[in-house]
């Protein structure tokens, strides 16, 4: 089964633009985790059409309502990896998928990782893309920065080159789906909170707030969710800061791949990613029309 | 008074702004006729957060209300001209504004006038722009094309050059508001329905359907309510075709007026015209922030 379009995030963005393509009569899934920054919207009174405040979780739960009764289908599944071939490969956590197009709507970048001194050593040992860095760190001291399914996938990506690889969670607790512990057993977990991350020119060890150290030659992060930023480095989409380039067509660099919302690092308003959604689903009309649908 | 923002027009991109504008506590005030596109939609199931097709009358109404619970003023009129002199004047039927912002959220460009002919004399003696092109019809012969209060305030400027000036309804019924009527005493009126636009290199008559024919020697075309294009003529706006130019920040070619909506030409949608609204709202607000409020 190869859709028409896979919508990454169902929020504001993605699922407008997934009414539109679905109305389209084009085949459309939307993937996604519910943890939009809406859900912690108590009160939204300044998108159109709503003459008292609605709530966050409101407004979502009613867009996942509408997009369902037009005829998308919804998974609840995180997306950890997207690769080009023909088609797009989308890789979740529980499945693979195939697409003709993919819009990257996966609202705004990670928060900020709360670890000192990991801006600091970006580039000089601390990555945000084991597919652009891990061949670096082959047979190295190796840290993963999360504790969720995408550390997971992240720690696996970095097993192709080395064996020592350490998931480093800060103190969160690890929530892991269940089809994934049988990778975590091949990784050690180190769950306590880390004070920060020391070195001279590179980065060279992890403090924690116990007064205990780690070396590491190399800390990949992949805290929270997978991020279209870090979708973007892996895949070489252009990128601006931690935003996704897109035209005003919302198209990136990469044919047939759009993004909308939040991840565009334009106003971000549920206005401006409902807006952006519709804009981005008539240019995916458009290009599954032109390189053959289903094909 | 002098408002921070004018918003012409009281669509979902006009009242979209509006309701991030007012917010932030700007003076704003909305200028609008009930004359929406959306009336006529009869079922709108493509717009984000309704998880059963909503009316387009219901969606205004709603709209409409939620920028007055925020504080917006709303009124009911016409606007039939704009002029930048420091601040810019808003004139409409009934009254006249200063902003020190305007939004230009009129909807897509005046429906096509139903005339046979009238495109092929663009230029030759028909004209969009009184403003532009009354002073080449001095003391010549002259009608509107029009039936609206749109057409009487054409009348009158053209007024300053010729005193042959007729109103051509083409078979629609007058439609004047009644602090007009003085104006319209000094015009001639003929409610005939046009059959076609003659001459030879240039505008020669006017044959109307009954095979009876009238000469003139321009034709101005203020035909329904007044558009963005009909402003942007006059003041000197970027258009391309019948659209206005405007960048990714909403902003035209004059500083401190912005466009939105359909007026733009952009996918013409209720989500992209929300989205373009709020994205306006946000350089309204730094405009005024930077030149002084209320000054």
């Amino acid at each position: 089964m190869i859709y028409d379009v896979i919508v990454i995030g169902k929020g504001p963005a993605g699922i407008s633009c997934a009414i539109y393509t679905t109305r389209a009569n084009l085949k459309t899934l939307v993937i996604g985790k519910s943890d939009s920054m809406l859900l912690k919207a108590d009160k939204i009174e300044n998108y159109y059409g709503f003459e008292n405040p609605i709530g966050g979780k409101e407004l979502l739960d009613t867009g996942l309502k509408q997009a369902l009764r037009l005829g998308a289908q919804i998974v609840d599944d995180e997306v950890v990896s997207i690769e080009k071939t023909e088609k797009f490969r989308v890789i979740s956590v529980n499945g693979e998928y195939e697409a003709t197009t993919v819009l990257l709507a996966t609202g705004a970048p990670v928060v900020r990782v709360p670890v000192k001194n990991i801006d600091k050593f970006e580039g000089s040992g601390v990555s945000y893309c084991t597919t652009c860095d891990g061949f670096f760190y082959r047979n190295k001291k190796v840290g993963v920065l999360g504790y969720t399914d995408f550390a997971i996938h992240e720690a696996n990506e970095l097993a192709a080159f080395t064996q020592d690889i350490t998931i480093y969670t800060n103190n969160m607790p690890l929530n892991i789906s269940e089809n994934l512990n049988e990778s975590l057993s091949k990784f050690k977990v180190n769950t306590a909170k880390i004070a920060e991350i020391q070195g001279q020119e590179k980065i060279e060890e992890i403090v924690f707030a116990d007064g205990s150290k780690e070396l590491v030659q190399g800390l990949f992060v992949a805290y929270g969710s997978a991020s279209s930023t870090s979708f973007a480095l892996k895949m070489g989409i252009a990128t601006e800061g931690k935003s996704i380039t897109v035209n005003d067509k919302m198209e990136t660099n990469i044919p047939g791949l759009f993004a909308a919302g939040d991840c565009t690092g334009v106003f971000k308003q549920i206005s401006v990613a409902v807006g952006q959604g519709a804009i981005a689903s008539r240019q995916m009309i458009d290009y599954v029309r032109k390189t053959g649908k289903d094909g």
